[in-house]
């Protein structure tokens, strides 16, 4: 069987007015983030596997090979910890504010479209406690989603420190663990009132509000605090509130809810989480959070730090459905030439607006192709002048 | 063993001046190329094997790896397969220009810095026989360089017939054809002498003139022509010289030389290859040629074709020799607010030149972070205003 005109599973080609305008968007949601002081980073697309073993093996499915000499690479499922590694080895001063652009690997199974390969593009602020590393991820997001024209969208907050007490405190084993995270994944309020009979613990009541713990932050924490008295749950929920109140203060307009019941989709995830979702699109468009200690996983010494990253696939596929990804400007010029004219045809194509060049030799075949592409005209260039062909009418 | 802090053989990782400049570099090739009329085309980098068949049995080492479903996919070592795989699979009109940036994978051994997996840009012009091809994607070149202020580089002109030729009409087996090729690529005068006489074939004149036929265009060509008449090596030396002379009727100031003992660098190429050299630069910064029977690997008619691609990284290690790869532009002003400002200090983040936000809470962390990277000024805003701390003393 030859495969050699098909593509892996979740991956795709993109062209002409897809490619481009996902370029342009890359390049755009770069520049916010390079204008607002951010320093670019690039690591490569392989890597040694034990860069990602902390959150690998819950979560993600691997791409592996191996190298010349038998060591296990894989491509990178996530940026968050190439850069925790150039940080923990690279001699850095921090704080640091960076961003990157490139390709995620990860390998979902019988997927189409781009759910295996695809663009991220992020932010890692490094070396800040201060939640205001995470207001500024925030507010830059914002500002990327309102220069793409994305304007109904909401911000949904939560935090990793709930899940990881509800983890530590009950004293399950992994299966156990593994099992009331599904059922938190699943907000499956029947199962959960099951499990919590059979695990009774001081979260009990808690447990059993987290599905319905969403909505509103204040009212939403509010009601949490009734029944939970835990010292770092409280922490969590002020953290959270202090987040949403200074959001509030500095766009009042934005729409920010929280959603208690998250289970970290990473697992280095350990205080206030972000996603952002846009009106009818399924996927998150953006996600994040503080990670306080990855960079100690590297060796490194216990390091605030704070995240956020865009899916450009799924930006791609909302602006689609919006109407408002941009659609290829039509050239209306082709500029026929002979072989001797080719430096002037080129400087040409310089000063005529939306000119193209013919790579023909024989001028009916310049003629033919702009036609069939609809161009206005073809400007001829021969050793004794320029001759213009119009191809449209007046009027239309 | 735990390789969590060391990178696979053949990548790096870019940081900073590095980095920025590095995508700074990418955007600004794309751009000539876009301007030029070129479309955009992303294909992914897991591809299977079977897109490379052609050339990577005898060139290239591929990073391997196996799909969900026990299928080999390779990382992509090459844009042009894909780029045809695509045109021959998708119902797309021709002719065709297109362009495209990404990561290039191949697996050499024991290499430092990005040999293995690398950034490439580059065009694909296909549809067009004619000479203007070729002729359009080496002025693009030019121009690509001439905007990177690369100013002392020069084109090397050859042919793939040449090559396609000596290995055909031997009848040799293909040991004896791997052994050839050897002998021309190290230009091996002595044991190419030991191997004509052992082969001999009414080409052996022209095979022991190869190594030296190299330089001068036209005089190259006037002396190869004495030693040979097989009618398609002359026409590969007259396509050669058209190419040659139509350059320098268009841009006289460029130094172009031919060497016609080259080795085609991928096997498909089938007319005038080139490559661009700068000056101190032992790697060539762009390679290329026409491949007029790729398509038809993928089942698609034959079509004529010519392509050429920059390699980014020899491109930013040039530029760095050459003193002439940009500076960061160090920031000036450092703006320490309280949370409540914190939409006062974003604003004023866009106004000021060059300011960054702090993200301390605490004013003394800010001075100390300004002062250790040499800021102007720290601007505070608090509930009571804004007050300016300048850094510098007048003269400095």
């Amino acid at each position: 069987m030859v495969w050699k005109k098909s593509l892996p599973a979740g991956t795709k080609d993109k062209l002409f007015r897809e490619a481009e305008g996902t370029y342009d968007m890359e390049k755009q949601i770069c520049q916010v983030f390079a204008d607002r002081g951010f320093h670019r980073i690039e690591t490569p697309v392989m890597e040694f596997e034990d860069v990602f073993n902390q959150q690998a093996k819950q979560t993600l499915s691997l791409y592996r090979l191996f190298d010349a000499k038998g060591r296990l690479i894989v491509l990178r499922p996530d940026m968050t910890s190439p850069v925790a590694r150039v940080i923990s080895s690279a001699n850095i001063s921090l704080p640091l504010q960076l961003y990157y652009s490139g390709k995620i690997f990860r390998a979902n199974e019988d997927l189409s479209g781009s759910r295996n390969e695809w663009t991220q593009i992020g932010v890692e602020v490094v070396g800040y406690a201060s939640h205001k590393a995470e207001i500024n991820c925030l507010l830059c997001a914002e500002e990327v989603l309102r220069k793409l024209q994305i304007k109904d969208f909401h911000i949904e907050l939560s935090h990793a420190a709930i899940y990881h007490t509800l983890m530590k405190i009950s004293g399950f084993e992994h299966t156990q663990q593994q099992y009331l995270t599904n059922l938190l994944i699943q907000k499956n309020l029947t199962e959960l009132r099951r499990f919590v009979a059979a695990h009774p613990s001081d979260l009990d009541a808690f447990i059993l509000m987290l599905p319905r713990l969403i909505g509103d932050p204040v009212d939403t924490i509010r009601r949490a605090k009734q029944v939970t008295s835990h010292p770092v749950i409280h922490e969590a929920f002020d953290e959270v509130l202090q987040i949403y109140q200074t959001l509030m203060a500095t766009q009042p307009e934005l729409s920010v809810s929280v959603d208690l019941c998250t289970v970290p989709t990473l697992s280095y995830y350990s205080g206030v989480m972000f996603a952002g979702y846009a009106d009818s699109a399924p996927d998150a468009v953006f996600n994040g959070g503080r990670y306080d200690s990855l960079l100690n996983y590297f060796g490194f010494p216990e390091t605030p730090a704070v995240g956020l990253a865009f899916n450009l696939d799924a930006l791609i596929a909302l602006q689609y459905k919006l109407n408002l990804f941009p659609k290829l400007q039509a050239p209306a010029i082709l500029i026929h030439f002979d072989t001797a004219q080719t430096g002037k045809a080129r400087q040409l194509q310089t000063t005529e607006k939306n000119a193209r060049l013919s790579l023909f030799d024989e001028l009916p075949d310049s003629i033919a192709f702009a036609k069939q592409w609809h161009y206005d005209k073809v400007i001829v260039l021969t050793e004794s002048g320029r001759q213009d062909i119009c191809l449209k009418e007046d009027g239309e």
